[in-house]
């Protein structure tokens, strides 16, 4: 009986679960296959260490947040290499490999594909900064989460005349700000492709204030001020001095302030965004993923991720993927600022 | 100054008022533009009764469900024609003419098109069933919420042993029912491109029962089961013998708990799907497509309707909506329905 | 080692779940109980069928809904008697019971108490109807889910200028129809309590429609109109000529639009109220309320039942909830009924 | 006519614009009162700055979040007096005052109510901290969002094997940190009124690791452990060197992990926690509580504020509220540190 391994990679994103249960659905109703889910990514591949993933075992996954398979930082270039990988799927009697990740993750698959190695992709990035993908599964709920966390934030600002900063997750790419802003009617969207002055910043705030508005302001994690050499670093500095989230929601919270004078507060949505159970979209849209990879794998289509394009779930190949980041086009920027006003 | 109206005709749909504010805002801002909001629909445009529309009064639409212009059934083509359109739109001032609606506006804006009146299209569907756009706005609302409230219905079943089944809407097409039922995890899907036999679904939830679950139908309203000639009328009939949704959803409570033996609950969701505040993605699908109705009247694209290619606002012609509906492909059904187990 | 068993009869209810883990919590760590889960209510009693019930069984359940025990309609009066649930509970190793359950349970459980078997009751109704308790869980969970769909109603019916009518629970009390009514802004509330006339309903209505309104009915299912005899019985006739819910919201749609011309539509919300995740609301009562059932017993508190008082846990006796209805008082009607205007 | 002024004065907090149409509704309706809305507190009053508040006014207003009237900081006893706020009213032609607001409002109403001006107070403190009613509206909004945001957060720690910190609002009170731990399953509940040493927490959070759970904490602002002179001020210092939000989470995240070793990311919910729709049982309690506030003027009893308890509004004394803070009882705070286990 062919026996598939699979694994989850990097940070969580809503809908993986789902991922895992269409493929597990899939190949054990379509194919026949058995399926081994291999525990905190990497790590469970270069120990053996795998639990059997039966239909009953995947019931219910759709509308669960995170990976029941668990996920660590653990990279198999460095940790393990090629032969302990290839061994080790061999030891677990798996056939092929169905790789839930991201750039990284989609890295590596390739060179074990290049190897000889059998594996499927499939691309996870709750930033939608992967290539080769309309859009990747998780971002949806993201900018869900982030929209309905925005909307309250509004009524604050309006009841105290207050500019509202929200600061939302992006580490490469601007596109839950972009989405998140443009759906909650933000004055000003912050995104790290298109670098702009806190003084630009502070004339859209107000131009907001003086049309009665609360300024709303939708920063990008990775956005740096124009002018300005990311002193804070590119995720700022807590109170203990380390590096972490909420630099620049905080940066601007007290530079916004100074420049315009208007009572300024930043909330940092964090975490929030990525967990918690998907939307509908992600739901769907990662089940039909996780079936087309193990149908990919049942055609043999080795080396390939699975994709988005237009309503259609394709083939593209593991490269396609990787070399540059699916950042926010100048178009897309400039369409949304239109609404900055 | 050149003086836009806009209209919204047909059934509600989350996403409306996003359209009217992303057109506002555009024209207003990057064209200097007016607008005139035709109240209910063509009975408005014929009757020449407007609002105003300016920045102010489109403030914070785009969360906001359902149309602040109204609608109605009005048919212009039978209540007025083409002439008195065109008198009431010069009368009215205004030098072309936004139409938000379904299948029905869209054919008449190709005719009043055909005659000389300058009009672009958006089209409007919950059903999501007019081609020549990837997705319409609304659609995702309505999916998400059917798959919230078939989520509740899931743990009752649970509890209870039942059988649940969930009425949703799809009067032509199958495409809620086939996502929402993705995404809640359903047993059998109903779709009326696709007609099977109630025993055929008494089967499948046998089958879900066997395996230790709640069987969970989620069927479409126009769903008419194999070898029957919808004698209950495509909508069915209520308790005071006239058409009215429902009727699917009763007569399968029935008939499957006639050949299971297995407890059966309906619910029909009804209007709740089509109400409320609209979800992110629809929010900003809505509001780009606004946008780029304006734009396409500034270049002079008058004749085309707007539509969603990928992640692409682009132009159609008005007649590419017409003629056929989007329905499931058959290919998306046996997706799906691998999963009916 | 002291073991309780635990049931959970009657209808579902969101936060019965949450009770079964507080009371196993509870147990486990301040007593040192081990627990056993009579499956399927008093069925699982009365055939000896029950699940252990340790900590790992519990993990999540505050947020899950339904009940992980199931349910059924085994009334153990009549399907066992008292000597039967006792020999059952002796061959169960129990030492006592924890009963959640509704009026039809704590009855039986006051009987058992009289005979001598040790019971602790938890009052579970989803209408909010029993009496000696503030309030029951499931209650606020109901009423948050009947007024966001009430919500979206409300678009829809603003953008066609109808009537909307929602139809909620309450079998003999009208407390979710008056809450989820003041909540979303109804014109009218009926209830059982209080009779009126639909003439007077039409009043009420074209009142509404005549400030502008688009009018808002929460109608409970057992309201019947003043001047009717229910011929559509208490429940109304499905097309199938079986009383099933809906009927008084079909009629009122009928007769309403009759009496005011205004285009009228009746949406039935069942089940979807009293299934899914609890509120944190009602996460918190219910897992009060399991933790003190559980002390209660390590008291000797035999035959009480726990009930909310203010902010506090109490016991009362378990006849206290038994005899009468906790339905909706004058005053508080005629508190809400200022705001139909 | 007797004309009414309203006020809300402090910090937004969902149900203010609930209380507004209560009152406005209750007055227009039962009474013919008209009413004047001081716009931003007591700036407004002082300032003679108020909107007219007739029916057309408060519509929708149940489910909005904030308050259209704003708010300030503005301290009537500071910034005018006595004879100030008398000359303003006599000026507006207000007959009485309905005043919205916290602690410091309240005191100035008793002030005021001394000095023979006619004022009615409403509670509003989003942290439940108010004495004289069984609980304050918005708390049960901030409790269900602090709880939404937790049930997020949990899978994350899940996937990641990490301890997930989540800090929520409480200046004085542990009141939602205990609402939402215990609706969340967190396994430690950190309140202002319970000091434990760092050490104890990773005690508890040591125990749910090896119990294989990902730990879960819920922290108060004010909360300082036990031993510490709360050197990061009570509310922390950012990275600019002003105090704000957010300490107590930072400071436990960087002191859980050296202390425990496992993996601790920390989330400031903030701003979320007091802004957007209110839940149902917001609504009615603040629909309620206006309406109530209105009546106790018809009848004369100035100096008054209204009040829960039970399921009754209740007139209480002005001073009820003041003298001493509602903290969290030590009975409360035990039965909730059962389930940290």
């Amino acid at each position: 009986m062919t026996r598939l391994g699979i694994l989850t990679s990097g940070g969580d994103c809503p809908g993986i679960n789902a991922v895992i249960r269409g493929a597990v659905l899939k190949g054990a109703i379509s194919y026949g296959y058995e399926f081994a889910g291999f525990r905190d990514g990497w790590r469970g591949v270069l120990e053996c260490d795998f639990i059997p993933l039966d239909r009953p075992a995947v019931r219910g996954l759709s509308r669960l947040g995170g990976t029941i398979l668990g996920t660590s930082r653990t990279n198999p270039m460095n940790d393990g290499g090629i032969e302990a990988v290839r061994e080790s799927l061999q030891f677990a009697g798996v056939d092929g490999l169905v790789a839930i990740g991201g750039e990284g993750t989609l890295a590596a698959a390739q060179e074990f594909s290049h190897a000889g190695i059998r594996v499927v992709g499939v691309p996870k990035t709750i930033d939608n900064d992967l290539d080769a993908t309309d859009v990747s599964f998780g971002f949806d709920t993201a900018v869900q989460t982030a929209t309905e966390a925005i909307d309250r934030l509004r009524t604050t600002g309006e009841s105290h005349h207050r500019c509202m900063i929200a600061e939302v997750m992006g580490r490469n790419a601007g596109w839950i700000a972009l989405h998140a802003g443009m759906a909650s009617g933000a004055h000003a969207i912050l995104i790290p492709e298109h670098r702009v002055s806190t003084r630009q910043v502070a004339r859209w705030v107000e131009s907001a204030h003086h049309r009665g508005r609360a300024p709303l302001v939708v920063v990008a994690e990775a956005f740096v001020p124009e002018g300005r050499e990311a002193p804070y670093s590119p995720r700022g500095l807590d109170t203990f001095g380390r590096p972490r989230l909420g630099g620049i929601g905080l940066l601007l919270e007290h530079e916004l302030q100074e420049l315009t004078g208007i009572e300024t507060r930043a909330t940092v949505l964090g975490h929030i965004q990525r967990g918690g159970a998907p939307t509908a979209f992600d739901r769907v849209l990662a089940t039909r993923m996780g079936m087309k990879a193990v149908a990919s794998a049942a055609e043999g289509r080795w080396g390939t991720m699975v994709s988005l394009r237009g309503t259609s779930i394709v083939n593209v190949g593991l490269g396609a993927a990787l070399g540059r980041l699916k950042t926010v086009p100048e178009d897309r920027y400039r369409e949304a600022a239109v609404l900055f006003g």
